[in-house]
């Protein structure tokens, strides 16, 4: 669900529990999606419903790499230099040694060894010994400032052992790679222009649907708005609902559809804005954005990438899936906050609790009318899958649940464009 | 120089060439200093001028390797899968092997085995046959679309003999490591700050400083403004101007100053701004920012950092060094524009020519005052550097060149800061 939390947001769980937004002027987090990759047609719409768009930061070379046992956090650039130089080094001795030489040519050889000279700043001599792009705790400058270098590199044995390369790969996915953008003023942009270009009168929220019965010449449906029950009568019904939901719903359109609604696997998944005084990660960390990826139960932390150098910010501090959503979703969220910040206090200082202004959690496996993150077909559901994705009668499904790109907001796009195309056609037809 | 050309934006070089940029309102070129790391003190000014920054796309994983002799470009993201996912295999195999048992205890290798399976996709098997990193000609969406793979990947040896990953190290440079950021509204907005703060009246431009005289009591320095001789007296001088242009005017400093403003490794460089009427590298490429590299003499093209989804849009066309800058430099503007609109054709297709509304280029070597891109300090000049760094009487000098930071904006901040507090100092202690 596009869901932006801002100042005055008000949401009750399937706990009871009602959170208000608190957030100042400005500061916001996006709670469900909040990441568009170039490709997705999310952008089009964008661009043509003219909501300005920015970069989101998905990586950074400066922000952190967190794992237990370690004493410090270490940055990405660093991180990244040490296991690319050793990995450079080890594949060169392999290859200088022969090893490799039922697998390469000469010509090969000479080139991947070129390649991992420059690539893993190793040297003719093929041996890592640190690098410029570790980093520095003083920065060169003017004059005889040639530059403090971070203190290391650490041994190949430590460098294995500490898992940090295990982060590497997650900007190489064809969902995730950089450069990855976000709407300008939070994503609820994207559905605030689609209701204007639809029309307002003809977009009705806060409805729960109660029970969908199709028929020959049309489908009614029945809902909730205001504690009031109420009916609409349509010529069609494409139901946009997470399955499992829609399982719930009195329908008459069969066992098959009804057992189909089941069979995915829906995951847990949680997420909490804190709001900071000041961006202290950028004036005491020099870190403008991206994501820091911790052992921790909080999983990841965002840097907000908007408002740069602004009075305040607001950071995401904790982003996570299954069962370190379900720790942190069976808190209250005082408890959330507690948590986060202890986690985060351990990676950042104690400005990660000083400075903090207040938070929002969202756990959407304990959020009604969602009751989950995403929820994904399975090897086993392959024919509910196919099933759902054709017309029940007059009843069309649609989701991101329904295409190869779950969890995202383009595959919602995608399966909507499907659905109205294909309704469109038969329509015609008709 | 920071120098951002616009519309009306007026340069006269070295061989009588006049240039009036022609782009429209908002368009714009950085044609010196362009990108910031999110270290450098020229952020610190950003923030305390005010100045708004935005992300400078310096890396995307959709922006393309052209080398001669490929039919077509290649994606960064496939280039990445491929070079990876190779090197993967190759060091997997040696592992396994007991190639690097004397390197390697057992848990080292099933570290270094375990990393090499996720991040260069090679899987239990460590063996490279392609991954869904490498991208798709129809990208995956809803129902039975699960995307059409990109053709490939090519065989071991032609992926090393390609040459691509020899790009893949400039993003792990301590200076150009992203996230990069750039004012908004071009980089000229920073000495326009610095003007309104220090207060337009204590600052003349266009001034060619023809005589420095140092003196017991003072330094005076005559210049020329719109053709008249003038003269100014000051406590001090300091002398911002780069070397080899420092070297040619008369002063008293001295044979030793006077040799040593030569000592410098002076670069030619070019660049070319190109505005089209559409964003097409953004609709029909889906490349949202970030550079193109190649090994044609244009060197690198960059996607403009801001403005997506807008009307139009500018590109670097060309940014070179040296041979390439040279080569580029001795045409006339519009046999530039010719040159790079051809080669820019041959990776991105007819709309590189057919889109074209204007260009501009900058062959700083051949630019009045400064004669060249950037100046080195040399293994040979270390005595030149030395001298220079330190007062000569009441004249300083400052500047990127006397710095650990040659060829960035921030070089120049940290000279003066070091200049103007040795300065400060010395005249509370006198």
């Amino acid at each position: 669900r596009n869901f932006t939390v801002r100042g005055g947001t008000r949401q009750t769980d399937l706990d009871g529990q009602t959170q208000v937004g608190r957030f100042s002027g400005g500061e916001y987090m996006n709670a469900g999606p909040a990441r568009i990759a170039q490709w997705m047609v999310t952008l089009d719409y964008c661009r043509e419903l003219g909501i300005p768009i920015e970069v989101f930061t998905n990586t950074n070379a400066s922000a952190l790499i967190y794992h237990e046992g370690m004493g410090a956090p270490v940055r990405y650039r660093t991180a990244k230099a040490d296991v690319y130089g050793y990995v450079s080094e080890l594949l060169a001795k392999a290859t200088d040694q022969g090893a490799l030489d039922s697998s390469l040519t000469g010509d090969d050889k000479q080139r991947l060894l070129a390649f991992l000279e420059g690539w893993g700043d190793i040297g003719a001599q093929h041996r890592y010994t640190g690098s410029k792009r570790r980093g520095y705790s003083v920065d060169p400058g003017a004059f005889d400032q040639a530059g403090t270098p971070l203190p290391g590199p650490p041994s190949l044995s430590d460098v294995l052992a500490s898992g940090v390369g295990r982060h590497f790969s997650f900007e190489f996915e064809y969902e995730q790679a950089m450069l990855m953008f976000q709407p300008v003023g939070g994503m609820d942009r994207i559905p605030a222009a689609l209701v204007r270009a639809i029309g307002p009168g003809r977009v009705r929220t806060g409805c729960a649907v109660t029970g969908i019965t199709n028929g020959d010449n049309g489908v009614s449906v029945t809902y909730t708005r205001g504690g009031r029950e109420q009916r609409i009568d349509a010529d069609y019904c494409i139901a946009a609902m997470p399955p499992h939901i829609a399982a719930r719903i009195p329908h008459n359109l069969g066992a098959d559809v009804r057992h189909a609604l089941t069979t995915f696997d829906v995951h847990p998944v949680g997420k909490m804005g804190l709001e900071y005084r000041s961006r202290w990660w950028e004036t005491d960390h020099r870190i403008y954005g991206g994501i820091t990826e911790t052992d921790l139960d909080l999983d990841h932390v965002w840097y907000p990438s908007h408002g740069y150098h602004g009075r305040r910010g607001t950071l995401i501090g904790y982003y996570n899936t299954d069962a370190h959503a379900v720790a942190y979703g069976q808190l209250t969220p005082a408890q959330r906050e507690a948590r986060a910040v202890a986690q985060g206090v351990r990676i950042h200082g104690d400005k990660y609790r000083t400075e903090l202004a207040s938070s929002f959690s969202v756990a959407w496996h304990r959020t009604p009318h969602i009751e989950g993150g995403w929820a994904l077909p399975t090897t086993d559901n392959i024919p509910a899958y196919v099933l759902l994705n054709q017309p029940q009668g007059r009843v069309y499904f649609a989701g991101d649940w329904l295409t190869f790109l779950v969890t995202w907001q383009a595959g919602a796009f995608d399966s909507a464009r499907r659905v109205v195309t294909e309704l469109h056609s038969r329509v015609l037809k008709s």
